[in-house]
């Protein structure tokens, strides 16, 4: 990597693979979590992620690149965290700690995406820019939703999913 | 862990150890870039993450507990990225890459001080969630620098650190 087209292409292919992991992570998530509307919240968000590994698909075919993952080792330690948390913590602690480690995720992916969608400006990628922009828009939504469920979820230990 | 107060403890002693492996991975961040102002910016950051270490010294004190590291998987992930950028990039690449895994970096972090301080405040610790606060200000203005510094330094690649 010598050229911001390089590091743009890298970046694209680590946050292609990160995408992937967390969807494939979710799920696991999702069953373990006693809050109800937490369970909903992630159930919406893999949904979410799906979507937005088919939109980067559009951005590897915008630029003119072969869709393809390269492991990302920060999201691999931010798995990593979630699930020591579900090894490790019940009840209330793992709610309001699941709700922290999916915040430190949508936290990381909002740096990638803000980081990418201003070096494809910077290279002339349109299309790119654009498709970015709104993963970012939607990963900055999730973020905020995940703020107001931890506000409650701090609050009122013990709802149960059903 | 079951309580919010075991999360909070434990998440505390997670952030401790990833500030000081982040103050044990700066030095040689420093020396691996070629942009003047960005070498100055982190080596600022190096100054102000000893700060952190001390500050939480300060809010496990308030809590009356001893500082303790607890191994973090996602900062220790964080980290290995940068590491693989210090190897595998040169010149422009690795200078806007490390901006942007500075930034995820620091991303990290604001959502670990945004969750631990409002814990704090929850439990009635009303030093930590200060002590918290100013963390949290400090990592969000840097984050602010290194946004400016991205603008800067992917439209001049090539200006040299002395």
């Amino acid at each position: 990597m010598k050229t911001l087209k390089d590091a743009f292409e890298h970046t694209l292919q680590d946050i292609y693979w990160a995408e992937n992991a967390l969807a494939k992570a979710l799920p696991k998530v999702s069953k373990s979590v006693n809050n109800a509307e937490l369970k909903v919240a992630i159930d919406a968000h893999l949904k979410e992620t799906k979507g937005h590994i088919k939109t980067l698909e559009k951005v590897f075919a915008s630029v003119g690149q072969d869709a393809k993952g390269e492991k990302c080792d920060a999201m691999a330690g931010l798995l990593k965290e979630a699930d020591g948390l579900i090894a490790e913590a019940s009840g209330h602690a793992l709610d309001v700690g699941l709700i922290g480690a999916a915040q430190a995720i949508e936290h990381y992916e909002i740096a990638r995406y803000g980081t990418l969608r201003e070096w494809a400006k910077t290279l002339g990628h349109e299309e790119a820019h654009k498709l970015l922009t709104s993963i970012l828009d939607e990963e900055k939504a999730a973020n905020n939703k995940l703020t107001a469920l931890a506000v409650m979820a701090v609050n009122k230990p013990g709802r149960k999913a059903k």
